[in-house]
Protein backbone atom coordinates (compact mmCIF):
# COMPACT_ATOMS: atom_id res chain seq x y z
CA UNK A 1 0.00 0.00 0.00
CA UNK A 2 1.98 3.61 -0.63
CA UNK A 3 1.62 5.83 1.63
CA UNK A 4 -0.87 7.95 -0.50
CA UNK A 5 -2.91 5.37 -0.14
CA UNK A 6 -2.91 5.98 4.12
CA UNK A 7 -6.09 6.84 5.95
CA UNK A 8 -4.00 10.45 7.39
CA UNK A 9 -3.48 11.38 4.00
CA UNK A 10 -7.46 12.09 3.26
CA UNK A 11 -7.03 14.10 6.09
CA UNK A 12 -4.10 16.33 4.89
CA UNK A 13 -6.43 16.27 1.59
CA UNK A 14 -8.93 18.81 2.96
CA UNK A 15 -6.64 21.12 5.13
CA UNK A 16 -8.54 24.72 4.42
CA UNK A 17 -11.90 22.67 4.16
CA UNK A 18 -14.40 22.24 7.06
CA UNK A 19 -14.50 19.06 8.98
CA UNK A 20 -16.76 17.94 11.54
CA UNK A 21 -15.39 15.86 14.53
CA UNK A 22 -17.16 13.93 17.08
CA UNK A 23 -15.28 13.08 20.09
CA UNK A 24 -15.16 10.25 22.41
CA UNK A 25 -17.26 12.38 24.84
CA UNK A 26 -19.84 12.73 22.15
CA UNK A 27 -19.18 16.34 21.63
CA UNK A 28 -18.98 17.54 17.99
CA UNK A 29 -16.90 20.41 16.49
CA UNK A 30 -16.65 21.57 13.17
CA UNK A 31 -14.61 24.26 11.69
CA UNK A 32 -11.34 24.83 9.28
CA UNK A 33 -9.00 22.10 9.30
CA UNK A 34 -5.86 24.21 9.68
CA UNK A 35 -3.37 21.46 10.17
CA UNK A 36 -3.51 18.08 11.30
CA UNK A 37 -0.37 15.15 12.40
CA UNK A 38 -0.35 11.26 11.80
CA UNK A 39 -1.87 10.70 15.68
CA UNK A 40 -4.99 13.05 14.26
CA UNK A 41 -3.86 15.83 16.36
CA UNK A 42 -5.37 18.75 14.66
CA UNK A 43 -6.10 22.32 14.96
CA UNK A 44 -9.17 23.92 13.70
CA UNK A 45 -9.67 27.58 12.71
CA UNK A 46 -13.69 29.27 13.51
CA UNK A 47 -14.39 26.18 15.53
CA UNK A 48 -18.02 25.60 17.00
CA UNK A 49 -19.30 23.32 19.25
CA UNK A 50 -22.75 21.62 17.96
CA UNK A 51 -25.37 20.19 20.20
CA UNK A 52 -28.29 18.37 17.84
CA UNK A 53 -26.48 20.54 14.96
CA UNK A 54 -27.06 23.86 16.75
CA UNK A 55 -24.45 25.67 17.43
CA UNK A 56 -23.34 25.64 21.33
CA UNK A 57 -20.03 27.65 21.65
CA UNK A 58 -17.65 29.33 19.32
CA UNK A 59 -14.02 29.06 20.68
CA UNK A 60 -12.15 30.78 17.32
CA UNK A 61 -9.14 28.16 17.21
CA UNK A 62 -8.47 25.32 18.88
CA UNK A 63 -6.20 22.15 19.01
CA UNK A 64 -7.99 19.08 19.26
CA UNK A 65 -5.69 15.99 20.83
CA UNK A 66 -6.09 13.57 18.45
CA UNK A 67 -6.81 10.69 20.45
CA UNK A 68 -9.84 11.77 21.99
CA UNK A 69 -11.17 11.29 18.32
CA UNK A 70 -14.28 9.26 17.20
CA UNK A 71 -14.57 10.14 13.58
CA UNK A 72 -13.95 13.00 11.01
CA UNK A 73 -16.41 14.15 8.80
CA UNK A 74 -14.62 14.97 5.77
CA UNK A 75 -15.93 17.06 3.00
CA UNK A 76 -15.36 15.65 -0.35
CA UNK B 1 3.57 -16.53 9.76
CA UNK B 2 3.87 -14.99 6.49
CA UNK B 3 2.75 -11.36 6.22
CA UNK B 4 -0.13 -12.18 3.64
CA UNK B 5 -1.50 -13.87 6.81
CA UNK B 6 -1.61 -10.80 9.29
CA UNK B 7 -5.72 -9.86 9.84
CA UNK B 8 -5.69 -6.49 8.43
CA UNK B 9 -4.98 -7.86 5.56
CA UNK B 10 -8.52 -9.44 5.35
CA UNK B 11 -9.55 -5.60 5.55
CA UNK B 12 -7.26 -4.45 2.56
CA UNK B 13 -8.49 -7.31 0.63
CA UNK B 14 -11.99 -5.77 0.47
CA UNK B 15 -10.84 -2.12 0.06
CA UNK B 16 -14.16 -0.44 -2.24
CA UNK B 17 -16.20 -2.99 -0.57
CA UNK B 18 -18.95 -2.08 1.67
CA UNK B 19 -18.13 -2.65 5.41
CA UNK B 20 -20.02 -2.96 8.45
CA UNK B 21 -18.14 -1.49 12.17
CA UNK B 22 -19.00 -1.38 15.48
CA UNK B 23 -17.17 1.27 17.84
CA UNK B 24 -16.55 0.92 21.22
CA UNK B 25 -19.70 3.22 22.35
CA UNK B 26 -21.51 0.68 20.03
CA UNK B 27 -22.36 2.22 17.57
CA UNK B 28 -22.39 0.90 14.13
CA UNK B 29 -21.44 2.73 10.66
CA UNK B 30 -21.75 1.44 7.20
CA UNK B 31 -19.84 2.46 4.21
CA UNK B 32 -17.33 1.61 1.09
CA UNK B 33 -14.04 0.97 2.82
CA UNK B 34 -11.39 3.54 0.98
CA UNK B 35 -8.43 3.20 2.89
CA UNK B 36 -6.98 1.29 6.08
CA UNK B 37 -3.76 1.28 7.84
CA UNK B 38 -2.34 -1.47 10.13
CA UNK B 39 -3.90 0.51 13.22
CA UNK B 40 -7.29 -0.25 11.71
CA UNK B 41 -7.69 3.72 11.20
CA UNK B 42 -9.91 3.48 7.62
CA UNK B 43 -12.27 5.89 6.00
CA UNK B 44 -15.23 4.96 4.11
CA UNK B 45 -17.24 6.24 1.48
CA UNK B 46 -21.29 6.83 1.84
CA UNK B 47 -20.79 6.32 5.01
CA UNK B 48 -24.23 5.73 7.40
CA UNK B 49 -24.35 5.46 11.14
CA UNK B 50 -26.80 2.67 11.98
CA UNK B 51 -29.54 1.63 14.72
CA UNK B 52 -31.22 -1.13 15.38
CA UNK B 53 -30.27 -2.16 11.53
CA UNK B 54 -32.06 1.55 10.76
CA UNK B 55 -30.03 4.27 9.23
CA UNK B 56 -30.37 7.00 11.69
CA UNK B 57 -27.43 9.68 9.95
CA UNK B 58 -25.39 9.63 6.62
CA UNK B 59 -22.01 11.34 6.68
CA UNK B 60 -20.50 11.16 3.24
CA UNK B 61 -16.86 10.27 3.66
CA UNK B 62 -15.57 9.94 7.14
CA UNK B 63 -12.23 8.74 8.40
CA UNK B 64 -11.97 6.78 11.67
CA UNK B 65 -9.87 6.54 14.20
CA UNK B 66 -8.98 2.55 14.87
CA UNK B 67 -8.62 2.89 18.60
CA UNK B 68 -12.56 3.45 18.64
CA UNK B 69 -12.30 -0.10 16.87
CA UNK B 70 -14.39 -3.35 18.41
CA UNK B 71 -14.62 -5.20 15.00
CA UNK B 72 -15.61 -5.18 11.45
CA UNK B 73 -17.70 -6.89 9.38
CA UNK B 74 -16.20 -8.11 6.37
CA UNK B 75 -17.72 -8.84 2.95
CA UNK B 76 -17.00 -12.87 1.43
CA UNK C 1 11.96 -18.84 26.88
CA UNK C 2 11.52 -20.06 23.76
CA UNK C 3 9.49 -18.31 21.08
CA UNK C 4 7.68 -21.65 20.59
CA UNK C 5 6.37 -21.04 24.60
CA UNK C 6 4.75 -17.52 23.98
CA UNK C 7 1.03 -17.57 24.84
CA UNK C 8 0.24 -16.40 21.51
CA UNK C 9 1.62 -19.41 19.74
CA UNK C 10 -1.62 -21.39 21.35
CA UNK C 11 -3.78 -19.02 19.22
CA UNK C 12 -1.90 -19.71 16.14
CA UNK C 13 -1.88 -23.33 16.71
CA UNK C 14 -5.71 -23.56 16.73
CA UNK C 15 -5.94 -21.66 13.13
CA UNK C 16 -9.13 -23.00 11.46
CA UNK C 17 -10.87 -24.46 14.17
CA UNK C 18 -13.59 -22.75 16.47
CA UNK C 19 -12.79 -20.29 19.49
CA UNK C 20 -14.91 -18.36 21.75
CA UNK C 21 -13.69 -14.80 22.50
CA UNK C 22 -15.19 -12.77 25.18
CA UNK C 23 -14.35 -9.04 24.81
CA UNK C 24 -14.05 -6.03 27.57
CA UNK C 25 -18.14 -4.94 26.77
CA UNK C 26 -18.79 -8.65 27.90
CA UNK C 27 -19.75 -9.90 24.44
CA UNK C 28 -19.48 -13.30 23.47
CA UNK C 29 -18.20 -14.44 19.63
CA UNK C 30 -17.44 -17.58 18.39
CA UNK C 31 -16.14 -18.55 14.71
CA UNK C 32 -13.81 -20.54 12.54
CA UNK C 33 -10.16 -18.61 13.77
CA UNK C 34 -8.88 -17.67 9.98
CA UNK C 35 -6.01 -14.96 11.12
CA UNK C 36 -4.30 -13.51 14.15
CA UNK C 37 -1.47 -11.72 14.86
CA UNK C 38 0.18 -10.91 18.35
CA UNK C 39 -1.76 -8.08 19.30
CA UNK C 40 -4.32 -10.52 19.28
CA UNK C 41 -6.08 -9.01 15.70
CA UNK C 42 -7.79 -12.32 14.80
CA UNK C 43 -10.51 -13.22 11.84
CA UNK C 44 -13.20 -15.35 12.70
CA UNK C 45 -15.30 -16.93 9.53
CA UNK C 46 -18.88 -18.28 10.92
CA UNK C 47 -18.78 -15.28 13.48
CA UNK C 48 -21.85 -15.45 15.92
CA UNK C 49 -22.43 -13.11 19.07
CA UNK C 50 -23.80 -15.01 21.86
CA UNK C 51 -26.18 -14.24 24.65
CA UNK C 52 -26.23 -16.54 27.72
CA UNK C 53 -25.05 -19.15 25.45
CA UNK C 54 -28.21 -18.66 22.82
CA UNK C 55 -26.80 -17.01 19.28
CA UNK C 56 -27.62 -13.33 19.15
CA UNK C 57 -26.23 -12.43 15.41
CA UNK C 58 -23.87 -14.19 12.97
CA UNK C 59 -21.72 -11.92 11.31
CA UNK C 60 -19.94 -14.26 8.29
CA UNK C 61 -16.46 -13.02 8.81
CA UNK C 62 -15.27 -10.35 10.98
CA UNK C 63 -12.00 -8.88 12.34
CA UNK C 64 -12.15 -7.87 16.00
CA UNK C 65 -9.55 -5.46 17.10
CA UNK C 66 -7.05 -7.31 19.69
CA UNK C 67 -7.02 -4.85 22.32
CA UNK C 68 -10.84 -5.73 22.81
CA UNK C 69 -10.08 -9.07 24.22
CA UNK C 70 -10.39 -10.40 27.48
CA UNK C 71 -9.89 -13.88 26.67
CA UNK C 72 -10.19 -16.60 24.23
CA UNK C 73 -11.33 -20.28 24.97
CA UNK C 74 -8.80 -22.45 22.68
CA UNK C 75 -9.98 -25.70 21.94
CA UNK C 76 -8.16 -28.89 23.08
CA UNK D 1 4.24 18.57 5.52
CA UNK D 2 6.61 20.54 6.76
CA UNK D 3 7.30 20.14 10.44
CA UNK D 4 6.35 24.02 11.00
CA UNK D 5 2.86 22.77 9.85
CA UNK D 6 2.34 20.15 12.53
CA UNK D 7 -0.45 20.96 15.18
CA UNK D 8 2.01 20.96 18.75
CA UNK D 9 3.82 24.38 16.41
CA UNK D 10 0.40 26.11 16.49
CA UNK D 11 0.76 25.88 20.61
CA UNK D 12 4.53 27.01 20.47
CA UNK D 13 3.59 29.89 18.60
CA UNK D 14 1.60 30.77 21.66
CA UNK D 15 3.73 30.49 24.35
CA UNK D 16 3.40 33.53 26.84
CA UNK D 17 0.01 34.04 25.53
CA UNK D 18 -3.17 33.28 27.58
CA UNK D 19 -5.13 30.00 26.54
CA UNK D 20 -8.36 28.09 27.27
CA UNK D 21 -7.47 24.09 28.05
CA UNK D 22 -11.01 21.86 28.42
CA UNK D 23 -9.48 18.55 30.38
CA UNK D 24 -11.27 14.96 29.65
CA UNK D 25 -13.10 15.25 33.36
CA UNK D 26 -15.09 18.26 31.68
CA UNK D 27 -12.88 20.83 33.43
CA UNK D 28 -11.49 23.97 31.77
CA UNK D 29 -8.57 25.69 33.15
CA UNK D 30 -7.40 29.58 32.12
CA UNK D 31 -3.98 30.70 32.29
CA UNK D 32 -0.69 32.12 30.47
CA UNK D 33 1.16 29.21 28.96
CA UNK D 34 4.49 28.78 29.87
CA UNK D 35 5.86 25.75 28.34
CA UNK D 36 4.52 22.96 26.57
CA UNK D 37 6.21 19.54 24.53
CA UNK D 38 4.88 16.96 22.09
CA UNK D 39 2.48 15.14 24.31
CA UNK D 40 0.81 18.28 25.09
CA UNK D 41 2.58 18.22 28.37
CA UNK D 42 2.00 22.03 29.53
CA UNK D 43 2.63 24.54 31.89
CA UNK D 44 0.39 27.80 32.83
CA UNK D 45 1.17 30.51 35.03
CA UNK D 46 -1.67 32.74 36.78
CA UNK D 47 -4.10 29.22 36.21
CA UNK D 48 -7.38 29.10 36.95
CA UNK D 49 -10.01 26.71 37.28
CA UNK D 50 -13.40 27.12 35.23
CA UNK D 51 -16.91 26.07 35.78
CA UNK D 52 -19.25 28.15 33.76
CA UNK D 53 -17.21 30.74 32.89
CA UNK D 54 -16.92 31.71 36.52
CA UNK D 55 -13.57 31.44 38.28
CA UNK D 56 -13.41 28.52 40.90
CA UNK D 57 -10.24 28.52 41.76
CA UNK D 58 -6.90 29.67 41.31
CA UNK D 59 -3.79 27.65 41.50
CA UNK D 60 -0.60 30.12 40.52
CA UNK D 61 1.59 28.14 38.28
CA UNK D 62 0.15 24.35 37.27
CA UNK D 63 1.74 21.57 35.05
CA UNK D 64 -1.06 19.74 33.10
CA UNK D 65 -0.35 15.99 32.38
CA UNK D 66 -0.71 16.11 28.19
CA UNK D 67 -2.94 12.88 27.93
CA UNK D 68 -5.82 14.81 29.90
CA UNK D 69 -6.30 17.25 27.56
CA UNK D 70 -9.31 17.46 25.06
CA UNK D 71 -8.71 20.70 23.44
CA UNK D 72 -6.97 23.63 23.92
CA UNK D 73 -8.32 27.23 22.75
CA UNK D 74 -5.47 29.40 20.81
CA UNK D 75 -5.16 33.03 20.58
CA UNK D 76 -5.35 34.31 17.23
CA UNK E 1 18.60 -5.48 39.37
CA UNK E 2 19.56 -9.26 37.68
CA UNK E 3 17.18 -10.14 35.10
CA UNK E 4 16.36 -12.92 37.35
CA UNK E 5 14.85 -9.92 39.81
CA UNK E 6 12.62 -9.12 37.50
CA UNK E 7 8.34 -9.84 38.73
CA UNK E 8 7.50 -11.60 35.40
CA UNK E 9 9.95 -14.34 36.54
CA UNK E 10 8.08 -15.39 39.36
CA UNK E 11 5.17 -16.15 36.68
CA UNK E 12 7.61 -17.92 35.12
CA UNK E 13 9.05 -20.01 38.08
CA UNK E 14 5.41 -21.64 38.97
CA UNK E 15 4.80 -22.77 34.80
CA UNK E 16 2.39 -25.62 35.55
CA UNK E 17 1.55 -25.13 38.56
CA UNK E 18 -2.26 -23.84 39.57
CA UNK E 19 -2.71 -19.66 39.61
CA UNK E 20 -5.50 -17.40 40.41
CA UNK E 21 -6.02 -14.63 38.79
CA UNK E 22 -8.11 -11.44 39.01
CA UNK E 23 -9.29 -8.91 36.08
CA UNK E 24 -9.95 -5.69 35.76
CA UNK E 25 -13.40 -6.49 35.52
CA UNK E 26 -13.18 -7.93 39.24
CA UNK E 27 -13.69 -11.41 37.69
CA UNK E 28 -11.39 -14.45 38.47
CA UNK E 29 -9.92 -17.26 37.03
CA UNK E 30 -8.19 -20.25 38.18
CA UNK E 31 -6.03 -22.55 36.22
CA UNK E 32 -3.14 -24.38 35.58
CA UNK E 33 -0.52 -22.03 34.20
CA UNK E 34 1.20 -23.33 30.99
CA UNK E 35 1.96 -20.57 28.93
CA UNK E 36 3.34 -16.77 29.93
CA UNK E 37 4.90 -13.53 28.56
CA UNK E 38 6.47 -10.20 29.53
CA UNK E 39 2.92 -8.40 28.97
CA UNK E 40 1.24 -11.17 31.11
CA UNK E 41 -0.40 -12.49 28.13
CA UNK E 42 -0.76 -16.32 29.80
CA UNK E 43 -2.55 -19.45 28.84
CA UNK E 44 -4.91 -21.69 31.76
CA UNK E 45 -5.38 -25.32 30.80
CA UNK E 46 -8.70 -26.47 33.32
CA UNK E 47 -9.58 -23.11 33.72
CA UNK E 48 -12.54 -22.58 35.95
CA UNK E 49 -14.22 -19.02 36.39
CA UNK E 50 -15.06 -18.09 40.03
CA UNK E 51 -17.46 -15.98 41.94
CA UNK E 52 -17.44 -15.51 45.69
CA UNK E 53 -14.98 -18.64 45.66
CA UNK E 54 -17.86 -20.88 43.82
CA UNK E 55 -17.19 -22.30 40.54
CA UNK E 56 -19.67 -20.09 38.17
CA UNK E 57 -17.80 -21.37 34.86
CA UNK E 58 -15.23 -24.30 33.34
CA UNK E 59 -13.66 -23.12 30.07
CA UNK E 60 -10.56 -25.81 29.79
CA UNK E 61 -8.03 -23.85 27.62
CA UNK E 62 -8.55 -20.06 27.45
CA UNK E 63 -5.58 -17.64 26.62
CA UNK E 64 -5.71 -14.30 29.11
CA UNK E 65 -4.43 -11.31 27.27
CA UNK E 66 -2.57 -9.57 29.93
CA UNK E 67 -3.27 -6.15 30.01
CA UNK E 68 -6.85 -6.78 31.63
CA UNK E 69 -4.93 -8.82 34.73
CA UNK E 70 -5.16 -6.74 37.80
CA UNK E 71 -3.03 -9.26 40.34
CA UNK E 72 -1.97 -12.80 40.19
CA UNK E 73 -1.92 -14.92 43.04
CA UNK E 74 1.16 -17.65 42.93
CA UNK E 75 1.78 -20.71 44.55
CA UNK E 76 4.49 -20.14 47.35
CA UNK F 1 13.18 23.94 22.21
CA UNK F 2 15.75 23.99 23.97
CA UNK F 3 15.59 20.79 26.72
CA UNK F 4 15.61 23.33 29.50
CA UNK F 5 11.82 24.28 28.40
CA UNK F 6 10.22 21.15 28.58
CA UNK F 7 7.48 21.25 31.26
CA UNK F 8 9.19 18.45 33.02
CA UNK F 9 11.86 20.47 34.05
CA UNK F 10 9.55 22.66 35.98
CA UNK F 11 8.46 19.95 37.94
CA UNK F 12 12.48 19.01 38.76
CA UNK F 13 13.01 22.58 39.46
CA UNK F 14 10.77 22.58 42.44
CA UNK F 15 12.64 19.28 44.01
CA UNK F 16 12.42 19.59 47.83
CA UNK F 17 9.88 21.96 47.91
CA UNK F 18 5.93 20.94 48.57
CA UNK F 19 3.67 20.34 45.73
CA UNK F 20 -0.03 19.36 45.27
CA UNK F 21 -0.99 17.00 42.33
CA UNK F 22 -4.48 16.22 41.51
CA UNK F 23 -4.97 12.90 40.64
CA UNK F 24 -7.50 11.30 37.67
CA UNK F 25 -9.96 9.80 40.38
CA UNK F 26 -9.82 13.58 41.58
CA UNK F 27 -8.17 12.84 44.91
CA UNK F 28 -5.65 15.39 45.83
CA UNK F 29 -2.19 14.99 47.54
CA UNK F 30 0.61 17.40 49.14
CA UNK F 31 3.96 16.35 50.15
CA UNK F 32 7.84 17.50 49.86
CA UNK F 33 8.48 16.46 45.62
CA UNK F 34 11.74 14.59 46.19
CA UNK F 35 12.02 12.47 43.31
CA UNK F 36 9.82 12.62 39.63
CA UNK F 37 10.96 11.40 36.54
CA UNK F 38 9.82 12.30 32.45
CA UNK F 39 6.47 10.14 33.15
CA UNK F 40 5.83 12.10 36.15
CA UNK F 41 5.90 9.39 38.23
CA UNK F 42 7.28 10.94 41.55
CA UNK F 43 7.77 10.49 45.43
CA UNK F 44 6.39 12.90 48.23
CA UNK F 45 7.80 13.19 51.48
CA UNK F 46 5.22 13.95 54.46
CA UNK F 47 2.80 13.14 52.30
CA UNK F 48 -1.19 14.11 53.08
CA UNK F 49 -4.67 13.08 51.44
CA UNK F 50 -6.70 16.08 50.95
CA UNK F 51 -10.58 16.12 51.07
CA UNK F 52 -11.99 20.06 50.52
CA UNK F 53 -8.73 21.02 51.18
CA UNK F 54 -9.24 18.76 55.16
CA UNK F 55 -6.62 16.46 55.63
CA UNK F 56 -8.12 13.24 55.14
CA UNK F 57 -5.06 10.76 55.87
CA UNK F 58 -1.24 10.94 55.65
CA UNK F 59 0.93 8.53 54.42
CA UNK F 60 4.74 9.27 55.35
CA UNK F 61 6.66 8.58 51.83
CA UNK F 62 4.53 7.65 48.44
CA UNK F 63 5.19 6.98 45.17
CA UNK F 64 2.70 7.86 42.80
CA UNK F 65 2.66 6.63 39.19
CA UNK F 66 2.84 9.13 36.87
CA UNK F 67 -0.14 8.03 34.34
CA UNK F 68 -2.69 8.88 36.94
CA UNK F 69 -2.24 12.50 37.61
CA UNK F 70 -3.88 15.01 36.17
CA UNK F 71 -2.34 17.86 37.38
CA UNK F 72 0.69 19.89 39.64
CA UNK F 73 0.44 23.00 41.32
CA UNK F 74 3.71 24.25 41.21
CA UNK F 75 5.46 26.77 44.07
CA UNK F 76 6.65 30.11 42.50
CA UNK G 1 19.60 13.73 37.19
CA UNK G 2 21.13 10.78 37.72
CA UNK G 3 20.22 7.33 37.50
CA UNK G 4 19.54 6.81 41.32
CA UNK G 5 17.40 9.44 41.58
CA UNK G 6 14.70 8.03 39.83
CA UNK G 7 11.04 7.84 41.50
CA UNK G 8 11.33 3.77 40.95
CA UNK G 9 14.91 3.59 42.73
CA UNK G 10 12.87 4.81 45.79
CA UNK G 11 10.65 1.00 45.59
CA UNK G 12 13.99 -1.25 44.80
CA UNK G 13 15.41 0.79 48.36
CA UNK G 14 12.55 -1.05 50.22
CA UNK G 15 12.37 -5.11 48.92
CA UNK G 16 12.12 -6.93 51.46
CA UNK G 17 9.95 -4.02 53.24
CA UNK G 18 6.31 -4.03 53.96
CA UNK G 19 4.79 -1.36 51.89
CA UNK G 20 0.96 -0.47 50.90
CA UNK G 21 -0.26 -0.22 47.20
CA UNK G 22 -3.49 1.77 46.11
CA UNK G 23 -5.03 0.27 42.88
CA UNK G 24 -7.21 2.22 40.43
CA UNK G 25 -10.39 0.27 41.77
CA UNK G 26 -9.43 1.85 45.29
CA UNK G 27 -8.52 -1.42 46.63
CA UNK G 28 -5.89 -1.58 48.65
CA UNK G 29 -2.90 -4.50 49.12
CA UNK G 30 -0.09 -4.82 52.05
CA UNK G 31 2.83 -7.18 51.54
CA UNK G 32 6.55 -7.70 52.30
CA UNK G 33 7.71 -6.07 48.74
CA UNK G 34 9.76 -8.75 47.49
CA UNK G 35 10.59 -7.98 43.33
CA UNK G 36 9.86 -4.55 40.81
CA UNK G 37 10.54 -3.61 38.15
CA UNK G 38 10.87 0.19 35.74
CA UNK G 39 6.80 -0.68 34.95
CA UNK G 40 5.87 -1.26 38.85
CA UNK G 41 4.92 -4.47 38.35
CA UNK G 42 5.40 -6.06 41.57
CA UNK G 43 5.28 -9.23 43.90
CA UNK G 44 4.60 -9.26 47.22
CA UNK G 45 4.74 -11.70 49.63
CA UNK G 46 2.10 -12.38 52.84
CA UNK G 47 -0.19 -9.90 50.87
CA UNK G 48 -3.30 -8.77 52.63
CA UNK G 49 -6.43 -6.95 51.03
CA UNK G 50 -7.42 -4.34 53.02
CA UNK G 51 -10.65 -2.53 53.61
CA UNK G 52 -10.95 0.62 55.73
CA UNK G 53 -8.20 -0.75 57.29
CA UNK G 54 -9.75 -3.84 58.30
CA UNK G 55 -8.39 -7.34 56.35
CA UNK G 56 -10.45 -8.64 53.83
CA UNK G 57 -8.46 -11.55 52.04
CA UNK G 58 -4.74 -12.90 52.73
CA UNK G 59 -3.22 -14.65 49.25
CA UNK G 60 0.46 -15.15 50.39
CA UNK G 61 2.43 -14.24 47.03
CA UNK G 62 1.02 -11.53 44.22
CA UNK G 63 2.22 -10.55 41.59
CA UNK G 64 0.41 -6.94 40.91
CA UNK G 65 0.17 -5.47 37.15
CA UNK G 66 2.13 -2.24 37.33
CA UNK G 67 -0.48 -0.42 35.73
CA UNK G 68 -3.57 -1.26 37.78
CA UNK G 69 -1.48 1.08 40.71
CA UNK G 70 -2.02 4.65 41.81
CA UNK G 71 0.10 5.02 44.57
CA UNK G 72 2.51 2.96 46.93
CA UNK G 73 3.36 4.04 50.97
CA UNK G 74 6.66 3.20 51.09
CA UNK G 75 8.55 2.86 54.62
CA UNK G 76 11.47 5.72 55.92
Amino acid sequence: MSDERMPIKALEAVINEVVSIKLKDQRVFRGKLTRCDVYMNLTLADAEELESDEVRAKYGSILIRGNNILWIQIPE
